[in-house]
């Protein structure tokens, strides 16, 4: 039984009511919220000390933090460090995106069963995975792919404990036919192996053909399909193209057959989005996809800001935000050049959260803005050690400190002259 | 003879040749834009290598960067490094807001004087400054403060080529008795200084008093002025107030009062703005202030991120920028922590060029969005020397890239399955 078909019977689970306290959320509203699918709770059973959240209509802002191997680069010491800093900057989910090996050499550099697991283990946070990767990694490459292969790892990372997985049903050979006249073709790297499987063997997607038995898998760990946007824009040439929109429509139909089941679902969205159409764009797919939470990466408003991609998806994340996303995948400095460090995951999570908390000031969420509040009063006493505590990332805040030559009560911008003191 | 006299006259000057060619703009809607004071072109004679460059309505949106010295932090080779930066990463204008030294000492550690001709024979950006700063520094506090000093200062900053000057004038005893409800008071440096002078001496602000004596000087060498917000909000809460709008009104009266001496003016705008409120308020300055080119210091959408205020600046000064604003005024990631460093000058520049890109290519500026087709076109093809040359910050680019495994032609993102291949 999920969340949402206990919530439709009237039932108020022990997530229902520990996500309605966390958001000082009214816990009847909350349960209609999910029985209507508006709200996911993405809580796998199997995942034993999560600490669930709730992403959806009416709720704070949430974040989500990539983290996972690549092909050249896959040190798993080094994703569990990440994890750590993902816990310890406030992202609220993360996701494993470990491919590890190159497909003509499956999971090289990494056992990613053993990976996922360690994460789960590890983590509180609602854990999200990308399936196909690994099946594509399976089956040494996209020809040899079929959905056997596919359900197969589906149904390991359920029972693993997954709580939210990302499938990309929504391409279809209809919509591959509207990618010619893109710039960037396909910028999503699940969507891309799926779209040259269908190329070569001419068939439809198989994501789509199997949609029933993929849910079948989902409903019964109470995995939340997060539909995937397979054609999403890489560029802003692209965005709000017809194969964006058709792939957006079909992902819309999916959203009521996964309720249909009673499977949460949720719709993943762009990508490279200038900044005047970002409101629109969420207007549609809010309405094409029901009401499904909408999830963001980025969106970026500018394709030039390599090395500061943070900085770029952190401005689309505010607005699409505030018009109605619900969750924003972070991006890090290192987006389109390398796999993040560290220091990269950190400085995304920190520019995702300020995206994320200035739209729940704009949104007006109850409370949301006491800690600025409270910031300012402490800004305006020269409270330094009270600042500390209450900013985003008071490692770096006492770092920045720590290294100006601090001889008066203020800081070194002004010293003596600060307007703060006095008046 | 400013630029604005000439062009209400029909004179078509070289300094509006010059910025009609550099933003392929119709050079008669230039002269006419200039004549109505909707744009300004800073350009005082006397700064001798000057490049003009114009802001305001229509134009591609400017950026400023501001260096200079702290009392607690003077080191002028230190601040003549940070003018490379910022001629190197593109800002369009600097000002120099070296206060040197502890009212009580003044010009301590640095000769105002000398710095400020320094930086105006290095660069040929349009300088500004807030004399203000150095007339309380001369003073040796606010108490001895008059009108005499601050005139004598204004003269220098006019005679040495200054093109732009800050003037707080629209504080009255009227609006200062309307901060008592705020939670940060006055957050602008050279605001608070006048407000303590006034509040001493039960006097009206001595800028507004003898406003007609600042307009000769600027008249004389075309110094545009920029009407300075002392008291802009400094923390959300304050946002929007009864204290800001004061002095905006007062701004706007000022405004027409330069206008009609033929005094080039630009309006200095917030601060901390919750997001929500950013059209709003432009739309309510650009009204009050006559179509007056609008120049915002972020705004911060929040008033947590210190360390990351470069962010929070760049996320309000987007949507400011795509509302009316024309001018951003970069925040470093050290605001409200330190004086910033070269490389959170840096920093602070590619945070606000990303809001100042991504602004004009929301208003569909002709040709804008080319570098960013280019630059997708160019990651499309894997061409990484092409994108090197394309990105905003090409050395971090290079960083980044080198820092990685590559080993495919791709990213160590995804390596060989990178999705832009191939498809």
């Amino acid at each position: 039984m999920t969340q949402s078909l206990k919530a439709k019977e009237g039932k108020i689970t022990q997530e229902i009511k520990t996500v309605a306290e966390a958001e000082q959320f009214d816990v009847q509203k909350l349960k209609e919220l999910i029985a209507d699918g508006k709200v996911v709770i993405p809580a796998n059973p199997n995942h034993k000390n999560l600490k669930p959240c709730g992403i959806g209509k009416d709720l704070k802002i949430k974040i989500n933090a990539n983290i996972g191997t690549s092909p050249e680069d896959f040190e798993i010491e080094k994703e569990l460090q990440k994890l750590e800093v993902c816990e310890k900057y406030g992202a609220d989910a993360i996701m494993d995106l470990s491919i590890g090996g190159a497909p003509s050499s499956p999971c090289k550099g990494g056992d990613l069963d053993k990976f996922r697991q360690l994460i789960l283990e590890k983590t509180s946070l609602p854990v999200g995975t990308v399936p196909i990767y690994q099946a594509f990694a399976e089956s040494g490459g996209y020809i040899d792919f079929n959905i056997d292969t596919f359900l197969k790892v589906l149904q390991k990372h359920a029972e693993d404990g997954v709580d939210f997985v990302t499938i990309h049903s929504g391409i279809t050979q209809a919509s591959i036919s509207l990618i010619e006249k893109r710039v960037t073709g396909v910028a999503s790297r699940g969507g891309s192996f799926l779209v040259k499987w269908m190329k070569h063997h001419n068939q439809e997607n198989p994501l789509l053909v199997h949609f029933d038995k993929i849910l079948d898998v989902l409903l019964e760990y109470d995995v939340t399909i997060s539909l995937g946007d397979g054609l999403r824009p890489g560029s802003l040439h692209d965005a709000g193209d017809e194969a964006q929109m058709a792939e957006l429509k079909k992902l819309g139909e999916l959203v009521l057959v996964s309720r249909e089941k009673g499977v949460q679902a949720m719709v993943e969205g762009p990508g490279h989005v200038p900044f005047d159409q970002i409101p629109e764009q969420i207007r549609i797919a809010k309405e094409v996809c029901h009401g499904a939470p909408f999830y963001v990466l980025g969106p970026l408003v500018t394709d030039i800001a390599a090395g500061y991609d943070h900085i770029a998806g952190a401005i689309g994340g505010t607005l699409a935000a505030q018009c109605g996303a619900d969750f924003l995948c972070y991006l890090t400095p290192a987006e389109h050049l390398r796999l993040p460090t560290l220091e990269d995951v950190r400085e995304g999570i920190i520019a995702s959260k300020i995206a994320a908390h200035a739209a729940d000031i704009a949104r007006k969420i109850p409370k949301v803005r006491e800690r600025d509040d409270e910031m300012s009063r402490a800004r305006k006493a020269l409270d330094w050690s009270k600042q500390h505590s209450l900013c985003l990332d008071p490692e770096k805040f006492k770092k920045y400190r720590g290294e100006a030559k601090n001889k008066s009560d203020a800081c070194s911008m002004c010293g003596d002259w600060c307007a703060m003191k006095d008046l």
